[in-house]
């Protein structure tokens, strides 16, 4: 379990972006929807089929540009099982074109049931029936539901809501991003909250990842399989948390339109140009609604990749040549 | 949105019982796993089958016993795309039969995504592609994704992660359940922090669903829309927010098994017997697994029942007859 192979991929794509798949069915360009409701109907079948082929033609466009996707699991659950279908073909077809895939589910729940989202969204499931204890001579058969790269999880059952992660992912390259500062306005009201102890609620939770579940899952790089979620559009605290958790790598959400900027996300960053991966996602997939481009809606995919080299450039800047520590691409 | 809706159920069946379909395909019969092979094949697709089956003979064998079933999202992400068709499908089963549907997704999100995810789990959403602000023509195609009757939500990313929950279920009869105390081992690790004004972190969440957000969506019998769930597992804690938080209805996991007692439970009723709904899923799925009867494989559903019936016998000994203020049927 680490974030190695997500790291490979920034230094070698030179970009620190994931492009963030959020799809809502209003950011699909009407040709590409009509012709889905035709062929399927103007149902959620139908608007999950638009979403795959919106999706498969942004990873074609994206796919030499950044290095990883992050799937918003909530706008897939928004078109009912069809919609989590699209969110499965469109995992498979970008680690088909070699991007690394995050899973953006926020899961969190009870050992048992946490080990379910594990093995559903990393890892895998025995449907033989065979369990623990059972002398039966069923053979196994392994399957995997989802086998995205990393998974987006929330701390808020503590330990035994995580642990299960690392029993899952230890045979795997596979990764976890911890929340522990959101980007939205009102994350403060638990995370900010100071503690008896002095420390406030989403340093604790940042303390755990650095101390207790990232030694469980070292990297090659200096930087463990537990990264943390931390906002752009708190440069304080992204600062703050970069020195208090050096061996945690960090997803960024908050770019652009939140208002989080690239000086504010280079505090993020340690003198190898690493430090976290930043997420955009309707900066990129509704470049085209943006467009004076007469012909925008057909060129929507070449519109989102100028987004995404436009963003990359900006970052870089800012950021400046990405290395991996002893190692060079 | 309010809970009024359980609670009618809970008095009219006089069993503050939820069964948990939380589903795993070791819990299935062989003879109802094998027949589910044989004709969709040993895959993800035939364990989703299976588990549609299992499903459906429970909830016929406890549907004139338990007013309600709680689906956990985990098991039927499990079986991948294929294990959220039966989610969906058991849902409305569910429903048809008269019970009220909670599903178990403990989601959270920033604003728009929980938006999304209260859309698609309790709401609908409008595929014709139109959006606020736009001009065009656009019919509004109308969709319920999955149409339960309530969620489970997770408070880390704080108030705009709950808001979006009341503007989609306002003018429907819906609920959710944030959690406040949970069952497992290490709830505490977060929630049970001690903050600078004296509170525990479990107590300002319960605090925000009484004073907050539970006076957003009141409902007719004393209880709000916005539930609690606190777990079985801390009788102390769960007499302390009873007293506390007496406007919030809680839904209670930890009976049997991880070890609550229908006297620990007690605590959290009020004068009409109302106050909670306690949650079992493996004692009553699995209960054909620890029988004796020489049958108990085909009769899986029957000791279901038996075991449901025993529950709510030993819980109403507790409790006492259950009431609504000012309402009998």
């Amino acid at each position: 379990m680490a974030l190695d192979k997500l790291l490979e991929k920034i230094v070698y794509s030179q970009n620190p972006t994931v492009a963030g798949l959020d799809p809502r069915i209003e950011y699909v360009p009407p040709f590409l929807r009509d012709k889905a409701y035709k062929k399927y109907g103007a149902n959620l079948k139908g608007a999950a089929k638009a979403l795959l082929s919106f999706n498969t033609a942004l990873i074609d466009a994206l796919c030499d540009v950044v290095p990883a996707v992050k799937l918003q699991a909530a706008y897939y659950e928004l078109l009912g099982y069809h919609g989590v279908k699209t969110l499965k073909k469109t995992i498979d077809y970008a680690k088909s074109k070699g991007l690394y895939v995050i899973t953006d589910g926020k899961r969190n729940d009870i050992g048992a049931t946490m080990e379910a989202y594990a093995s559903a969204h990393l890892g895998s499931v025995d449907i033989s029936g065979h369990h623990v204890g059972d002398n039966s001579d069923l053979e196994p058969i392994i399957l995997s539901p989802f086998d995205a790269d990393a998974l987006t999880v929330n701390p808020y059952l503590g330990k035994d809501g995580i642990k299960p992660l690392f029993s899952v992912c230890k045979q795997e390259d596979k990764g976890i991003f911890v929340l522990v500062k959101t980007s939205n306005p009102s994350s403060g009201d638990l995370q900010d909250i100071v503690t008896a102890d002095g420390r406030k609620v989403y340093e604790i939770i940042g303390d755990y990842c650095e101390n207790e579940w990232g030694p469980q899952a070292p990297g090659k790089y200096g930087y463990s399989g537990v990264g943390a979620v931390v906002g752009a559009t708190y440069p304080e605290q992204l600062a703050e948390l970069r020195a208090r958790l050096p061996r945690t790598f960090f997803l960024i959400p908050g770019y652009g339109a939140q208002g989080g900027t690239a000086a504010d996300i280079s505090l993020a960053y340690d003198k190898n140009g690493l430090g976290g991966i930043v997420n955009n996602s309707r900066g990129i997939m509704c470049a085209w609604q943006k467009s004076t481009d007469l012909n925008a809606e057909r060129n929507f995919a070449v519109l989102a990749r100028e987004e995404a080299l436009r963003m990359r450039d900006d970052l870089i800047r800012h950021i400046g040549v990405i290395s991996l520590p002893g190692r060079t691409f």
